[in-house]
């Protein structure tokens, strides 16, 4: 995103943030969107407890890629969870945007610690297999960093199981809540809106098949390959 | 449907994708409604993965109906879901519009690979019977034109099923979602409203009561002559 | 309601209709709610298939409480279930108005065909005792006057179980839906909203507790009482 | 709440009651939120059985904190469950704002009569432990004072379970619904709002995982800590 201006790239999180709300997928504080100017070496995010009936682009704070720490001028706290927002860039080059709700379909997966099965093409059409679901914290990692340790167990979570962000644009934490992420903070709150979507359809259809099966694999990769990869013909040419 | 300049055609296939958006029916780009002109030989549909905030009735695609190709002048892909609905169109003479969607509760039951069942007068008033379940596609068929399969698919199951389109205007397939048609893509939309509506009625249905019974015949058939049929009295005379 | 003139009733029903819109109760046109002038002999109801968003005040249908018939001059079609109205108007003097719905959850319990049992203060408060349950029509009952009979078989419902209409201020159908109502065809709106609501929390609480009690008589006296009867104290005096 | 003028409190209040149905926790008349003004000794309540549609700040009633009497001059009734908001405020010195509603999924979980267990961090964050279950009043409490004991059975819970108000704003109460408190009336509303969201959760968790476990020991602090207490990092400084 270095063709953004600084301005324009707190435009973007702004519009991001504003995004969740309207999807649905926030209540009160609850979620927050980021971008990365990688050029500048900067992250834009959400302060922290801010509501979004008063947010404003001006409001949008700003860290530094390298550190994690707010970058000199700023005033305002950044959310709670910069630490796993800054992790994530620092360690995935392929991502621009990230965003973190307690959405509630998706949460509920989360707090019942079960990731979530890919039942149909809905799913299949943005995560390539089931949405993972990373292990809690331990009491220690917990002490030594809640927030950067969280991130930190996403990355692992990714590079143990062979999952690659790009093919797999989110994950449900136990006990917790969603992360979600794409190319910009747009497409990270797209994923968001998947995320939450195949949750609800996830948990209906259990409900109405307690034995459901799982996406055959070939519908599982014709719908990813619909819209991912050179053979890609859903939407219009970019 | 003759009666509509292209221009009326147009903006008749725009309204119902807007009608599918507002009745809650479409999440993101997941949803596209068509009508036929089977005096000019032209089907009308929603282009390819752009959003519905941003679509205009001059963006409507036009295809053959003969070949379903792009006609003449047109710029846009249109739908990836094209291929379908000019299948049904050429098999079906006595349907003038289709409507799919990723509906939460017919999507979930599509996941869940069951039939609805008809458990009330709600459903037979529209739909004489289940609403149908097509099996998956082959990995063949899948390889050999996924989306024209998927009409042949639901041509096929109706058949061999000795289902009329008329008296059961929509399907649910197998890990993906619903298609509904109908005379006009208003009554498609319509019908697609009605499916989803019967989905949770029948998800609900079976949380209350684990036994539920269908409908009985005598009450499936007389809301359904209610409405349909030389001895129809519901609504106002045409 | 003899003090509203015919324009006024018919307000008051047109008022009426688009209040059970507006809750969410009614989708497409699965709805209707009336009025009765017992000076005049006169009921109002909503003409039979009219879209919610193009009816006005002056399409209400009147038509005679003693017959059922249009009166002279009324050139729509009044509501399919108008014999319906008409006989639970004619049967029950103590009732005003009349609203039925598919409403989601109460419809969800009328499919399953199960009493909705008083599992709180919120039930309570309206509903002296469980939702009723009406068996399913004969088909000999059908063949005979199906809407008619509906009526006849609410009413029959009531007298054998001993119920009042004044406590229990509505019922679910076998395989149908709720009919509802009050004093007038606002009230009757009211409970129409109340049985939605009452529908939908008996629904969750079974689902979180297999083994749900239903209220305890001295908790249902006390709040049946609080808003009925001489001893009265909720609300503003009137 | 004594730096606000009477005036300033009943639009505290109004506000509040507001906020309760655009948060979607009321249907109708069923809810109510209130503030203390203790300098002035004052409870501000709305009145009883008032649409919210036509309530304005000046319908704000006044009752005494000493005696829950109306203060003179004052011609509308109280909300009938101004007792167990008097005998609160009485008894629990550190709150401000108490808001009562039948949220749907907090009073489905009142109807189960079972307490709400803490499932994840969303809970955690205002919730320290599950959210309490109050035990039906008895026949002769009711006869005794129906509204007044429900007070005290609240007090006496949180005593009996050595529970603390600012720890644990909110309980639900068998049969019956939730109540939430705070520091002002706004924050009463909030923590309603918490309740209901973490019930809904908690009902789907169960759903996708029967055998789902509570959150540990160590996350449950850790995100009650990170919003409460002196090492509190979430928001902007005060």
């Amino acid at each position: 995103m270095s063709n953004l201006t600084i301005d324009e790239l707190k435009e973007s999180v702004y519009t991001a943030n504003i995004a969740l709300v309207q999807a649905g997928l926030v209540v009160l504080t609850w979620g927050n969107a980021s971008a990365v100017d990688r050029e500048r070496g900067v992250v834009a995010i959400k302060p922290s407890g801010v509501a979004y009936d008063v947010l404003t682009p001006k409001d949008i704070v700003l860290v530094s890629l390298e550190t994690g720490e707010l970058l000199p001028g700023e005033t305002m706290r950044a959310s709670s969870d910069t630490p796993t927002h800054v992790h994530l860039y620092q360690q995935w080059p392929e991502i621009g945007g990230i965003a973190h709700t307690h959405s509630r379909n998706a949460t509920s997966w989360a707090q019942a610690c079960r990731e979530i099965p890919c039942y149909g093409t809905t799913h299949a059409d943005t995560f390539y297999g089931p949405v993972p679901l990373a292990r809690p914290l331990t009491s220690e990692e917990i002490d030594a960093g809640y927030e950067l340790n969280t991130g930190v167990l996403i990355v692992e979570h990714f590079r143990e199981n062979h999952l690659d962000p790009d093919h797999v644009p989110g994950i449900i934490l136990s006990f917790h809540a969603p992360f979600a992420w794409g190319k910009t903070a747009a497409k990270a709150v797209e994923h968001a809106i998947v995320l939450e979507e195949v949750a609800g359809l996830a948990l209906r259809t259990e409900q109405i098949n307690a034995q459901a099966a799982t996406t055959p694999q070939s519908i599982l990769d014709k719908h990813f390959r619909r819209k991912h990869g050179a053979d890609a013909y859903y939407g219009q040419p970019k």
